[in-house]
């Protein structure tokens, strides 16, 4: 079949190569017209020429609403938009809205795989209504891997976007999990070879995973990542996921504390932590104890320098 | 080669049958003589008759001190006794020191694979010196998985005790990770078909793993788990791993939030919630609030029930 | 001076007695015509008769819209309206513009004090411009206690409520604070009485506060606290601060691991943990370990039931 | 009474002076000359000459065993040794049998005041046997602050400093609640007076307290505390509460989330997110998109750069 894809990135160009491989016609926008397939958004509808239209956005989620509003002017009743983009999953039912408004169908789609996608396939979470979701399905099929797994119709619309935002939250979690280990394993001092008992990890344990295999390669290439900087970003959907999770009333402890660690780290000072030696020096003259000499701490000179 | 296994319990049992499946001689004992292959320890010695005696000790912690204790008496110089189950790492030193002052070897082995490892084989991280590593290795390599993986020589005396601590410590944050996503999914209205979202995970996504495995098996089973009890019990090294980042100065957020969501989970009341409903009537008529009727919550007769 | 004040629940009414003690006039209005010193909002209005009309609203989140928008079409250029309920500080901008377009006043004002408040005074945050907070002054002075503190112009539209609400994520994690170690004193066999070590707590130490007083007074009254239910519910500001925090990225671990807990307490049941728990059968027949006999446990017959 | 005081440190010194205002003798001994009142220990316990010798031993807890087993020979049955200093409550029992062994008494006293004490008087929390603390009562009496609190027999021997080490677990959570919401004042827009809010929390609100007192002080000679490093240390209170709570299988999950900012903030690196972001370079070409410039993330160009 026939789809228009916009935004050719890095994930939309890998998408746009492994949906030709499976032997559909693309027809890709970008406004880079080194790697666009059309003129301009206007010129790729044109190109888009057998039955329903069907339009892919892959696009970061600031463009999304613009881009959406000036397809409903060239898409007709019938034809499919489909958000693939780590949008947030409370604007698909606005864009769905919108959309049905014109007759026009809405998919939110969220999509796994990074730059292993085109070589294995993306999972694939998709939200909507079911006759949509079967009008797109070969190009689904195309994108995910050859397997029984890595595709849902997760439900109604935004469902494909809140269960990509809640398989990013767990991935927070579970990379911090594996953090955690490896900082108490540097720490030990009977332990003597970190990389050698992840690598042994991969197989017959509780803890063998895809990201554990990763933290492997990261560690055959810098044992104690030196070369790492200790900054650790975050995206959209660690931070939304929290928020769900509060405005539903779900504790999700693992999860926040996996967001909190990272905000820590981005941070130049540690705001928080100034506060808390500031009251340390107001209540206890734990300053005054750091400038007095060394010698204060010995036996018969001591006294209890903490004792508030 | 020829080994003596203590203790033919659960995980006991099915080493002994994977052992000898690799061509080796297992002597068990286990005091339930229908299972054991000797009348008792010292008989389960005297059956080791080839070159130097190795004895794999297989008991819960409480037992392990008078075991080897014993077996002090019945081995000689040369000889290595094995420590194979879930002991502290804090105890090894103390075991290997008491047995290298008879010429006895020792060796802290943890153990990974559960039911599963009778068929898969067991990740084993081994501590102790190299020599009695290298005499006991046809044993490690008739229990490990048949690949590169799943055994480590991780240490010193202790090290194999303390990864496998570590191993448990992510694996308590892994299963809370899924957990939490887990909820958060059945929570939310747009989704209708959570095992399903969770089965498509397995291949294509980042949080692809065993566990993830794990977790769809059981969604098959109970689709929302309404036949367990929502109590999770808790062993020794989540404990233990905590105690020893907070005693090496690690910061472990998610595994000690894990830890703490399965004290709550195996609490019949909450205690610190009763403070914090008492102190909420203390301050604020909340419980005043609670029993006036519904109606003085409508326009204008309002106010604000909550302004402390 | 003359004040509107709308709503005259638990803590509108004690306020209007307070106003009054400070020597002004309150024309409340409540829907209850009992309490209520007027008809409907219209005759409230119409009762102030001196100078620029200054209406206090005092209503819970979902009835603000709904009077703001009647109460501007009863004033008049140069009016103020202040908002003193527990409204999220997103509301106020939006007030504030919607208010501006008429040429009247707002401020929002975030009330702390709940049942005390009329003896003691209310601690008042308010937002909004000077000149506007210059003309209410009276009034939050007769509010306000006799002391220098207690009031705040905290910066712009929307800093009231949100310094009311950072006032009250806090105070979730203060009283966790006191609830976690209260919890750990009463699990410590050495202890003999806890309400007396939190009563002498209220002077010479770190850790003393108005909180810690309500827990004794708690105590006094139920030293286990066996007559209350352990279930911590949360009002809004509780969630919003976690919220803002996460869109802010700044790190809370305390404020929201203390929310996350009156979320646990207030579950029927806990589905994380049936999670945890179903997962762990899956790996490792901790259920099959739970159904074998005790003895299953002694020396000899053992294994390692955890192995996994 | 009279009482022998070994170490005459910060807190020492100064209880030197409140017991003596309290009109009792005091022969303190420190190793520094110039501030002791004896040669060495045993001049000290020679000066003691009123009745039953009392010792109160105010050192850093490495120096405490070796200054109890000095005394044990210098002291007859019917004496009592104090050890006022944070020792760890599980060396309390410990002490008391040693004692015991030889007809002394022993009492735990966990002391708060820290540099405010000496005016405003020592919370004291005092475990061991009622005879003993009736017998020392008059030199608490002293110490304590002159009102009906800050005194109290927790229990059994230890119990005293386990109420002092959750006395100071509370505090650790305390001070980072208070921290937490600094930060989040800070760095919300519309607030423009960050000290004068937690000013105005004096008085009328739910959360006033010391601490907040002392915060205040704080941010009036430093409002954005911009002289203050962001390195909060930790004693050893924090620690063990964490570590006895998970003995005793009890949540403590802000407590501990106040430990582990502390320990963060302590790092000169931050291991696990150095791990977190070698994950991120792995799994998705999160560096890679770090290098592309950045108008390929402007519409049409775009694409989707965190989509794993």
């Amino acid at each position: 079949m026939q789809i228009g894809l916009v935004g050719l990135g890095k994930m939309g160009g890998n998408m746009r190569e492994r949906i030709r491989k499976g032997g559909h016609t693309v027809i890709g926008y970008d406004r880079n017209q080194e790697i666009s397939d059309s003129k301009d958004l206007q010129d790729m509808v044109n190109q888009l020429t057998e039955g329903p239209k069907v339009v892919w956005v892959m696009l970061p989620i600031q463009f999304v609403d613009e881009t959406v509003t000036q397809l409903v002017d060239m898409l007709s009743p019938g034809d499919i938009i489909i958000d693939g983009g780590n949008s947030k999953w409370t604007n698909d039912k606005r864009h769905a809205e919108q959309l049905k408004a014109k007759g026009i169908g809405f998919l939110d789609c969220g999509v796994s795989g990074g730059i292993w996608g085109l070589e294995y396939g993306y999972a694939l979470m998709v939200g909507g209504e079911a006759a949509d979701v079967a009008m797109v399905q070969p190009i689904f099929d195309a994108l995910k891997p050859e397997s029984e797994y890595g595709f849902v119709h997760a439900g109604a619309h935004g469902a494909g976007h809140f269960a990509k935002m809640v398989h990013n939250g767990i991935e927070y979690a579970l990379m911090q999990a594996y953090a955690e280990g490896w900082e108490l394993l540097e720490k030990a001092e009977e332990v003597t070879d970190v990389p050698k008992i992840f690598e042994s990890w991969k197989e017959g344990t509780v803890i063998r995973s895809w990201l554990l295999d990763l933290t492997v390669d990261a560690l055959h290439k810098d044992p104690h990542l030196d070369k790492i900087d200790d900054i650790a970003e975050d995206s959209g959907e660690g931070r939304w996921t929290v928020n769900a999770a509060v405005d539903l009333g779900v504790p999700v402890p693992t999860i926040a504390a996996s967001l909190f660690a990272r905000f820590v780290s981005q941070q130049e000072d540690k705001p928080a932590m100034k506060m808390i030696a500031a009251m340390r020096n107001e209540f206890g003259g734990h300053a005054v104890v750091a400038a007095q000499p060394e010698k204060t701490m010995t036996p018969g000179e001591g006294g209890n320098p903490k004792g508030h």
